[in-house]
């Protein structure tokens, strides 16, 4: 599968966030740098890897939205995820300066979705996309609505 | 999603496979316990980590299918994963038995697909199901067809 | 330094035990594989990565010694690690077989030690020595004495 | 053991390093915050996962010091790890702001030694202190002097 071009310009009003020229969509972006950990004898990162950095993607997006863990957790909500798939377009080698992109997909009554582009903040190439879907649940694990806590901050995520 | 009804029965061929049911197809199988390494604070294993027991279980099927891996990547071969994809159906947790069986999905010119099924031991229940796509590439990394060793393995894998 | 020549040989009482030659001790003992997921971009294991097969043999030790962990778990006792200390003396490469030894070390008021040996399983070198420090805790994250089933667990360890 | 009692101020040249109040070390300093990859189900840091951390100190320590990584290995230098050391003394919790504090602890003629302290960025307490020893290696894994530019970086740490 080719890789989808995606042009990443920047936001003005906020400069954690950027937007994709085609799209217009506004995604929020990390750097990082690839390290040993992340990498396996192929010399490049190893797939499973991928997770910590889209994780660390979702949880910087949430904090710059201001996302209330610690309330949301407390009034005993947990947002499993229950789907995920990855297109690898390009290898990220080690020490490799990169990008994670990542944005809300979609708000349904008991699911959040997420997701994310990294791409080599040399070049501006795609190494990769994907997503992650999110089940509301309460204590018990079972579904529920998802809180209005994080419907808000979904709701309030720049367009 | 409601998780897929499989049920796994004795291949009396060959003790390292199984044959589910339903399907009539056979799967390869190994048993595994799951490590604090593999949790998180959710208490249950992290997605990233599925990918390693998902390896494991490909690893595993490969050699006692005679895969000649040293050989394949002495030709020049490499098999990297272009596409992967993961439905969690029910948490696994610590110290859990688990059982990874793990197929052959398809074959093309150019790649070769697995999928998996991860099951609860003591229940027989699915806790995932995932699959990951490999692209034949040579020592640029450039796609390329499959190579004869590898065909000749997926071939003889037993139906 | 130089890795320490170890001979392990058949302990007959319990095949799931070994005798170290010299010393006399007796280990625990788990075959292991290297996956790609264990190694980095070196080729070889990453260094943080042993600390899942120490994990794993100590796991394993404890259920084959009996350890009644959700008991333990349901009193209230915690043992987390408080020191680790590894020597890596030969690298291990993907896919190769490996053998982790596991002995209690030493069992004091309120901590238990472990140590470790990983030993390439075709030759019986040895590629890395470390041990863990437990300490024993409540609830509350205190320091307690050791519970009374953990000291009966260790008092029974084969010698 | 007793946590060390280490207080980091403020390193006027260098924005990127701070001082060590008692001793007058100066040490480089990296801010982290703990994601659900990195955590276990006791809830916090698994022991394995602080080589990670440690490692991204030394990078960027390393990055910041102006060390040529990608010369000194197509010198024909590697630096793989024979020992390492960890005390733990504070729990990390899941999301804590953390600093990592790395310098180079000494340089012998065939390797290289690093420390580690880990402190919550909220209180300044101290979570963790390492160390990691590397030996210098030629292209065949056969211990070599410590190469020209490793020790030029090294004897130009700020003190």
């Amino acid at each position: 599968m080719r890789a989808p071009e995606l042009t990443f310009v920047p936001y003005p009003p906020d400069a954690r966030f950027v937007r994709e020229a085609r799209s217009g969509l506004v995604w929020h972006r990390v750097a990082q740098r690839v390290l040993f950990a992340d990498t396996d004898r192929t010399g490049v990162v190893y797939h499973g890897n991928y997770f910590r950095f889209f994780e660390q993607g979702r949880s910087s997006l949430l904090r710059d939205a201001g996302f209330p863990h610690a309330q949301v957790e407390a009034d005993g909500y947990a947002y499993p995820i229950y789907e995920l798939g990855t297109d690898f377009f390009r290898p990220i080698a080690h020490d490799a300066p990169i990008f994670v992109h990542t944005r809300f997909r979609g708000l349904a009554a008991v699911r959040v979705d997420f997701e994310y582009v990294i791409t080599l903040a040399e070049t501006g190439l795609v190494a990769c996309r994907g997503f992650t879907r999110h089940c509301a649940t309460n204590r018990q694990g079972r579904p529920v609505a998802v809180d209005p806590l994080t419907v808000a901050v979904f709701r309030n995520f720049p367009t």
